[in-house]
């Protein structure tokens, strides 16, 4: 009994997990879109005041259980991957 | 219209932060029903076998932009905030 309890929480971490993918790749592709706009119009890819306020915005809407700054650091990593790959399309439109 | 552009794809990225933030939170509420259905049962919270299963399906679901060691690093994020989760409410289980 405590197994099937296990097995069906871990269908739902699946699930959750696959959602999460299916986010953080759509995430990933509008970043995309905006370093090209960022680009066309000679703007820094690297916002910090920007990356500031979405920080802000998680802190407010967090009731745990996961602490602020876990949220944050989270959301620091995606962040990070996302200029990174907005850097990778720049080096390869230099190439070009 | 660049900025209108712009604002357009950071409206959506808010939308996707949101979208994630509540997934990150109902992930880390099942993480911890997890632990408690594991602790009662006096199975480790820690399972590496799982840990691998979940980072091989993602793999084999990518197809970019994010690398795959990107999408897998991002959710090791995930997993060890999990587990510390479940380790804070182990803890807070012992003082009682």
């Amino acid at each position: 009994m405590g197994n099937e309890q296990l097995e069906e929480l871990r269908k739902q971490l699946d699930e959750v997990n696959d959602q999460l993918f299916e986010l953080i790749t759509k995430r990933a592709e509008l970043a995309q879109e905006v370093g090209r706009v960022k680009a066309a119009q000679g703007l820094n890819r690297f916002d910090p005041v920007r990356e500031r306020k979405m920080l802000d915005a998680l802190a407010a809407k967090n009731e745990g259980p996961f602490e602020t700054s876990t949220i944050q650091h989270i959301f620091k990593e995606i962040f990070k991957a996302s200029l990174e790959l907005q850097e990778d399309d720049h080096s390869k439109a230099m190439l070009v």
